[in-house]
């Protein structure tokens, strides 16, 4: 593996979460592979489960890691090709890739949806540029669109608690929230799901539709309730309108989840990416359910990330 | 050991005192014990002594460190109970504690009194919903009341400097502050002079009475000049009133200690646990003065936060 | 090696240069030599390239690393000497430089010229006052004059590139800002350059000389065009006024770089210590031409940190 931005970097998925499920057993196994390399962890953006779970990961695998958080420790970054750099931005990401890749072995990358361009983030145009000028594999740790570490852990964490003998019915539904949230969780989750082998449903407000390139032919229900019945997960996220792009639009219905509401699924396994606006976007008798696999979803990020970082590094010695 | 919180956490303190001076003899002896573990140091507070001390003590160990900045690198943590989180609150510290602890073996974190709500710093809210919530041994790098780590290193230090062959005086002296000032060194210093063998008195302006929760029994003295006759150490520390919390009063006479009132010592030894504003708490010459051991103390952070984490490993086997 | 502040300190510069290449070839041969020992890397300022190559030279050596944002993640230090600490910094220097000292081996700071006062940043107020209280050896990160680990790299990338057989020329350049920055990066490299067998030229718009004590008896030339003609090298950077201290002057001429310019060197190869502002300071065509060397630049700052490492650790065990 040379790279680790979507499912489509991913040779076999089914491989990929056997895989991790082993190093969740042993993660100590290959404590050498790493060592000696350097994992470059940059951050544009705020983070807690990704910046642990992969300083944990490399630790598992014998790598030494240097965080940076860019914009507080280094410089602000200047993104336009040909910029005459007179104003707030110092370094240009070109530069910024360019030297990071001569102390990195490997680097990891955080960079925000703006919500402002609608063409500049789906264009991707930041992670897009860091990976283009740096010269040694860059894994995402959260872009604008997708969230790729994050739907592998969902996988794992999903293949652990699946029925067995049949095929589960995971529904994707969408949350209140008060701020305009980006769609990369959203639309991760739907990429990840529909290279599974399960009934994938999405459900949201209209006017919340998630770019198709992602959700390409999961079944989409708008009625909460129709969606939820028979559900084995519910993976619950808020994310802003897509077409309006970064807006939030008026809701009439309610769409915060309650255990009432729950009743229709088939006992659903309740998932979320953390953090959460308690009683914002999901009730606390939800999350602190006994089918709650929250912090099992954030246990596996360092298994999701183990397991990128043991792909790269052993593809490495063949390059 | 499965918390260190104060020193009732201590089964026997004068053998943690003398395991903490044979560390200090051989700091490496246990370099293995904590191989392929993982401490996370959590700040919500500014640090310099416990940031530093704590990871060298980790690395003497050889375990891993994560440092989290959790305000400024990851997200504002709610600590209401049933809060509906539709304010600058993005993630509640249940949520935050338990996805730490998928991530590490043992949890220090620092959470410094606000010095608004006596009843919040006085009945520990953070750190105790904190531990609550985390699933693995939590260690104080100092909450709202208390400083462990200080009090264990300030023993240590006590215990190197005292005089042969008979009890030692020991003398808390409160010292001027521009600014409100938490209880926390004070507290914790009267806390665990009183568990050891020292004639131990506090002196301090009217209306600067600390928490008799942990002065217990100690001399409370409000002459200065009286209470440091004879004596062989003196602390010196600003803390903000209890009684009318969070304040400060107005004061008439000259608290700045100098080495003129110092006389009526036996040559004390100066004890601070820094940082110190200088020539307003306590004067150059003072600190500076042969007979300071303030970087002796700071020097034992490191054994302190050692022997702490020694223990906690040393019993991690048997849970 | 007991301190690295700048070439005076370096007791064979060509022998130095050579390690460092000698190392790069082999950069784990001494991967034992820091093993158990602590470097601390305190920046009072912004740092990319210096961060994380001196990082990653420690790691190279089995060197812990702790990394200090002193003034994000302790608390704002005071400098004056018998300051009366009523304002609003929180911790003397002589306190910090102590204390670290206490729990590192080897103590790196970065702190850069206020640009404020001549005097207090000609006399290297801080540093000095960092490294007369630390215990422990201290090296530069840049100081308010100087930035020796980058000249180091310089040199050493100098030495890859230079042509055989003839001494070579080589130029550094003032270039357009839209900040008052400060000198250390053209002083220091003038002082390098001038301990190497070079043919040195300087040329900057009157106004901008550089302080004597550094350029010596280099010459200057206030013709760019003059200065370029026939050189091997040509370091491009932007400094302020020193004698109308900190200020930005009125230009006239046209000083940004553009290979047009650079037809009358020697097929000059270009060099920028980075971060660099595209098309202010230097134009895109000539940073990413094949004449480039700032990436090879950047990468050389792991190995002339660690070629200074490697000399303080080795006459440390002879201390």
């Amino acid at each position: 593996m040379k790279r680790f931005f979507s499912v489509d970097d991913v040779a076999n998925l089914d491989e990929l979460i056997q895989n991790a499920i082993e190093i969740k057993k042993a993660p100590l196994q290959k404590s050498e592979l790493g060592k000696s390399k350097t994992l470059g962890l940059v951050f544009l953006n705020s983070s807690l489960r990704t910046r642990l779970s992969t300083q944990k990961a490399a630790q598992n695998l014998g790598l030494n890691t240097i965080v940076l958080n860019a914009n507080q420790e280094a410089w602000i970054w200047e993104f336009e090709d040909n910029a005459i750099m007179n104003g707030g931005t110092v370094e240009h990401i070109k530069d910024a890739a360019n030297v990071l890749s001569q102390y990195c072995d490997i680097i990891g990358i955080r960079c925000f949806a703006g919500l402002e361009s609608k063409e500049e983030d789906t264009s991707e145009k930041i992670y897009s540029l860091f990976e283009k000028f740096a010269t040694v594999p860059v894994i995402s740790l959260e872009s604008a669109t997708l969230h790729p570490l994050q739907s592998l852990a969902d996988c794992i964490t999903i293949e652990e608690h699946k029925p067995k003998n049949r095929k589960p019915k995971v529904v994707l539904t969408w949350a209140p929230h008060i701020k305009s949230i980006p769609h990369a969780v959203g639309n991760s989750f739907a990429q990840w799901m529909n290279k599974t082998d399960c009934e994938f449903v999405i459900t949201h407000p209209k006017g919340y539709e998630l770019d198709t390139k992602f959700t390409q032919n999961a079944t989409i229900e708008n009625n909460q309730e129709i969606a939820l019945q028979g559900a084995d997960f519910v993976y619950i996220k808020n994310w802003s309108s897509f077409e309006k792009y970064g807006k939030t639009l008026p809701i009439e219905e309610d769409w915060l989840l309650t255990n009432k509401k729950l009743e229709v699924t088939n006992n659903a396994k309740i998932m979320h990416c953390l953090p959460v606006r308690r009683n914002v976007e999901v009730s606390d008798e939800v999350l602190d359910s006994e089918h709650s696999l929250i912090y099992k979803q954030a246990n596996n990020r360092t298994f999701a990330a183990q397991v990128i970082l043991e792909k790269i590094l052993e593809s490495d010695g063949n390059a």
